[in-house]
């Protein structure tokens, strides 16, 4: 199996399709649990599966620190090296440089950055971040981008580079940099799969891997329309839209989105990058998005949050310390088929691992059963209506129930 | 159900049996994952049930302080409250007032103590340790005894109580104090009984509940004589050997096995606490226990130590950074059957709490497997090959290969 994506059905914007990678297929829309470093925090992938994933985010970044991508290369590739034989999707590395690294210099070359992990100076371009993924050998690879935070309007081309640090004009400079790096890694990309010689110089672990670019621009809807066109231009397997749920207002996330899907072509998967909330998978989905991906769901596990139809329920309020509902009475995941609030909150207030495991299981249920409904509801044609009636449920705010 | 035990096969020494509770039975020889606080550390029960364990423990101390044994018995009882239908065994709460209380003062009437958690004043005698326990409804209950270090051979009765703490004197006072203690602790099982008024008020969870005497009297044969006639002279539905694995020499523990097991009721389950290494479980199966209880596979599976035929493999060596085998090739966990010694440590190098989950699958399951492995061979009358076998494989000292 190579590279592939049908849609099946549509339903306004909203879109239901099959992924098809190297490691099998994927329903979209699909929400993708983040397992940073070859483990998704908190359960086993015996988990993963049971809650209905069917393909898993690896940070390159970090493997590619810790235990390194050509040990993973030399144990066969990451499927192998973490025992996931599904589709794995893997990021750049970009964005862990950008947030974690303690120095970075970032010039036309690449990036400069000293490592989280013990200060070591490591370099990253986009043509080492194509060569880290394709030892990983992950079924989709993302181009390096450049990363900077969201900003107000573009204040036209070619201002300003480096003058005003996430102001408009950085946003430009960082949107154009990621359309000429986006080139760079689709060229070694293409060497990769044409001449034998480098490939397996490089170690190349997954000969079907995707490379997926990513739309910059900001919140800035001209800079989304240039970056989208510059990016589709170099032909990728499919795209992602990058640089949101950084701090921006909801409504304006959503908007850009609305702004951008439409731009990206109708048979290729749409991946909107690290977002979010339950409540955007579905406004997101309404916008024509195909993949997920977030921390949320297993972070928030771990912080004693549980995510329900209702919306967060804070686990160690003492309101929980006697209740025997469990935590959703509707959720039919192993968490709340067989344990109380009570008992959940016991165990988070003692500090016991396994209220993070519980958790966590009950939240990636929960994402992906939400995903699966998405899915359903799409191809009946009934996508509007479950958008309605899941927003009356749900509310951010905590439950006081 | 109520209590039961039947011995189908024997081999030497070694019993095979079926313990009957009211959640079930439970086959022996057994081993008992300690689930302290309400979990067994790093696993659901879900992963704890897939591993073999047909019964828990739990600890009276940590669930009588939190959440509180009170909470528990509105909740229904611990089975309930914790989600684990099957057999569950609960300490008496006296090792660990013993172990981790700040303060504590021994009296004829009990034990003074602070909680570790808050410091708050806390008591405990024979008559509240039943109650506690009669609140939990564990299926099994034991009575408080006192506890010291071991101490060399009695000097001959009623000498030095008190004026030489640890010291052979002081074995036999808290040897004859654990035996008054014992007989208040069946008084008051008895009036749970048989008193309903009692019973309502006390918040009695589990009617069927059976409760083990214990026989201490350290390392000295004579004070273990001594100690098992008089417990058994109380009459409780079985008995347990106490105050062993506290740091005196494995053999003097096989010899104080070796010697207190004959002088137990044969048609009573034996139950040895707190051991032990795999080793010990197959040397003490051979001296006719029934029952074993441990933190030895969850504890060492946190600190990144993998128990196998071969004995302890410390999965942090950087001989296995790229070891691509399973912990023990012939094991059929989870673990084993999926993930590699490399990724096992990448996890436990880089933190990662699956890391302690999937060491604990493996850990337990190996415990369990031995435990059934045991019970095959003594009902095919092959006990002593087994043992010899066992010992042929099994080192103490970390695994060189």
């Amino acid at each position: 199996m190579s590279f592939g994506f049908t849609v099946s059905q549509t339903d306004g914007l909203a879109r239901r399709g099959v992924l098809t990678t190297p490691h099998g297929t994927v329903q979209t829309p699909a929400f993708m649990p983040v397992g940073t470093r070859g483990a998704v925090k908190g359960i086993t992938f015996r988990d993963v599966r049971d809650a209905g994933a069917e393909i898993v985010l690896g940070n390159t970044y970090h493997l590619h620190l810790r235990p390194g991508d050509r040990l993973i290369a030399r144990a066969g590739g990451l499927h192998r090296f973490i025992g996931w034989p599904h589709p794995i999707l893997t990021d750049s590395g970009g964005y862990q440089v950008f947030s974690l690294a303690a120095m970075r210099k970032v010039t036309e070359a690449g990036v400069e950055f000293r490592s989280h992990l013990d200060g070591a100076l490591c370099a990253l371009s986009p043509e080492e971040a194509t060569d880290i993924q394709a030892r990983l050998g992950s079924d989709i690879a993302m181009v390096l981008d450049e990363l900077i935070g969201t900003a107000g309007p573009d204040p036209g081309p070619s201002v300003a580079q480096g003058s005003d640090p996430g102001g408009a004009g950085a946003v430009r400079a960082a949107m154009e940099r990621s359309v000429r790096w986006a080139r760079r890694a689709r060229t070694r990309m293409l060497q990769l799969r044409t001449d034998p010689a480098v490939a397996a110089d490089v170690q190349v672990t997954n000969p079907g891997q995707a490379q997926f670019g990513i739309i910059q621009g900001g919140i800035d809807p001209g800079l989304r329309t240039e970056s989208a066109q510059a990016t589709v231009g170099i032909g990728f397997e499919a795209y992602a839209i990058g640089g949101l749920s950084v701090g921006e207002p909801v409504d304006v996330m959503y908007d850009v989105v609305g702004h951008t899907a439409p731009q990206l072509p109708v048979d290729r998967p749409r991946y909107l990058m690290g977002t979010g909330m339950p409540d955007d998978l579905v406004e997101c989905v309404a916008r024509g998005i195909d993949l997920f991906d977030c921390v949320l769901p297993t972070r928030n596990a771990r912080n004693g949050q549980l995510l329900t139809r209702h919306g967060v329920l804070v686990i160690k309020n003492a309101r929980y310390a006697e209740d025997r509902q469990p935590p959703d009475p509707g959720c039919g995941c192993y968490t709340c088929r067989t344990f109380s609030r009570a008992y959940l909150r016991h165990l988070f207030m003692a500090g016991e691992m396994t209220a993070a495991t519980l958790l966590t299981v009950h939240n990636l249920y929960f994402y992906l059963d939400l995903m699966a409904k998405i899915r359903e509801a799409i191809g009946f044609g009934s996508f509007g209506k479950l958008r309605q009636e899941f927003h009356q449920t749900f509310s951010r705010r905590p439950q006081q129930h």
